[in-house]
């Protein structure tokens, strides 16, 4: 599966890395998902690296993984 | 101080948290360190979460720190 459950403090995480050809196009992508997730007031951990954008989703709230995670998840695919 | 040396995937890092009042703030210092990134053709990790952005500046061809890097914490420090 492209998403994966990781536990980061003690609360599980939809985790996904996606890959480019350099920084520039990942600095790119972390700006798409940063107004996706102003646009839906919910906010992700987004790791820029060159050539990677690492994304967490996750509800602090809840301590885990709420529905809404998966379909940000799945708005952030189709970013990419 | 403000800079920590952390490790990582056996690799010393320099790292600091900066704080800001919201998600945009986190973002747009993300892109402010992305250009000094890209100006100076080294790249560093960047996390980006609400209210906050995780720097870490390392120099993979050497496995740790060179003297670049701590000259690179200190551009970003006046990006702050």
């Amino acid at each position: 599966p492209d998403w994966n459950i990781v536990e980061q403090e003690g609360m599980k995480r939809l985790e996904r890395v996606f890959k480019f050809p350099d920084f520039a196009g990942a600095l790119d992508f972390t700006n798409r998902v940063g107004k996706l997730a102003e646009e839906n007031n919910h906010h992700p951990a987004i790791l820029t690296e060159w050539g990677k954008v690492t994304v967490q989703w996750w509800t602090h709230k809840i301590g885990g993984l709420h529905m809404n995670d998966f379909i940000m998840a799945a708005k952030t695919d189709e970013l990419f």
